[in-house]
């Protein structure tokens, strides 16, 4: 299979749902319509909805099941990436080549544009049509969702990251971090893949080993990329995480240490997925894509 | 009926309830749950689930059912006062008597404290066991709190409460800021105690236009104790709408015809209830407090 035109082709789909799941830029109040939009159409890759369509294929679910569900994951992380750029949090001006939010559209507006897509992204899920998915597995997808991004998920790590910072930190805080910040909502996309699909208790198993490696290889990736990647291919600083005294896996165990761990981290996902054979594949080149990655 | 001790005996089971909801003070991360706890114990009157609670009942429901749901309701109405008050906002550094959460805890975490009681809304939601509550109705009620509480409700309200400030504004604007900023999620929270009771189109729609009117009166109340109201009883600076050029009720039509509305408002809503008979009369006794408070 070809990775690129498989990202290619999902990511269009991703977008061209959550076109149709935003409300139409010119809808009043319309500054908090196009705030939305803007953050969200702000060249993200779409990993966390496209690991949940890949995770549903391995288990034999259509895509039609899983798409608007999995589009809600990419609302909560655009919300995420627009508070965590804040000046009261991160203070980034730029993001993937292009102003922050509250760079364009005002503090106030930035705020309220990432409450309002983290509340979307619930009311989407609750209006997926009943003959797609079932309420009970709307209510589990929910659940898995609401607790992979509250204070015992992302929003703890984004704590504990922001508390850590200028500190001298340990390993298993930097784990803390990554696993609750980027690790609960990426493994949450692979297990809701599953979920929808109707995977059986030892499927979702298998699925949750393979999320909670390729989350922490991603996010291992993304803290070497800060050190060793260029600003034009990154489309923001870098360096930062080091000026801000930020805890990163490199900073605690140095880049050759970090990016032997992330490679066995992708080899023990790929090695969890066995079980599903062929229908796997995606899941697969995805794991070895997230290692070698440049941007 | 005595009003203040049904009120104070349906308040007390709601703090008990968001008590066992809430992540300890201890668990890790402890700051973002001390600010979590911090602002939602800071002295709110429980009105929105109160109401639903009393919706419930005036459709025969029980309590159980809707209290684990109802409480979710204040969850979301903490999330909106500590993002609120925040500096990029409102500004504000008392709410209640009390030290705003961005005073105590610092703007990082008062922003993290909000996101995350929002999650929790609706993990909590999804989490009410299926015996009590079943999962069609859950999903009914997900629906409504989130519409409610998004970019086409409460969050919309408070954009263009905020884009409004400083400028001369005309009723309809006024009309939607309360209608969006609280005048919906207290819809809601009458029409969730209807749903989970099992109440008929008929009786949805009565409590609608009971919520509604209740929400409008509420508001205007609201706007009116700033401008006459005491700091002691209010527990913040009073007129501090008019020292921000705040889009008011009083500001627009003058405090005599805004309390003739508001009483108008508070009758319609009774009016509504006719056919819920003596089961209603808990909220018939809101929509009359509502309109006689002080504070």
């Amino acid at each position: 299979m070809n990775l690129a035109s498989y990202l290619a082709s999902k990511k269009e789909k991703i977008d061209r749902t959550l076109d149709t799941i935003l409300p139409k830029p010119d809808e009043y109040p319309e500054i908090i319509h196009r705030a939305m939009r803007y953050s969200v159409f702000a060249g993200g890759k779409r990993l966390r909805p496209i690991l949940a369509l890949a995770s549903a294929e391995a288990v034999g679910g259509k895509e039609e099941e899983i798409l608007p569900i999995a589009c809600s994951l990419e609302l909560i992380h655009t919300y995420s990436l627009i508070h965590d750029d804040l000046p009261a949090m991160d203070n980034d001006d730029f993001r993937r080549g292009k102003p922050t939010s509250h760079r364009v559209f005002g503090e106030a507006i930035a705020i309220l544009a990432g409450d309002a897509l983290l509340t979307l992204a619930f009311e989407q899920l609750a209006a997926v049509p009943e003959d797609l998915v079932p309420p009970e597995r709307k209510i589990k997808v929910i659940k898995e969702i609401a607790s992979a991004s509250g204070s015992r998920g992302m929003v703890g790590g984004q704590v504990v990251d922001i508390e850590s910072e200028g500190k001298k930190v340990n390993l298993p805080t930097v784990t803390y971090i990554h696993q609750a910040k980027t690790g609960r909502l990426i493994t949450a996309s692979v297990r809701i893949g599953g979920i929808v699909a109707g995977a059986t208790p030892s499927q979702l198993d298998a699925l949750s080993v393979y999320g909670e490696n390729v989350g922490l290889a991603f996010q291992i990736i993304d803290d070497i990329l800060d050190i060793t990647g260029s600003k034009e291919k990154l489309g923001k600083e870098v360096a930062k995480d080091a000026v801000r005294g930020k805890a990163t896996y490199p900073g605690v165990v140095g880049i050759a240490e970090a990016k032997k761990r992330a490679f066995e981290a992708a080899e023990e996902a790929i090695k969890a997925l066995s079980q599903f054979g062929e229908a796997a594949r995606p899941l697969r080149e995805i794991a070895k894509f997230i290692i070698s990655r440049e941007t």
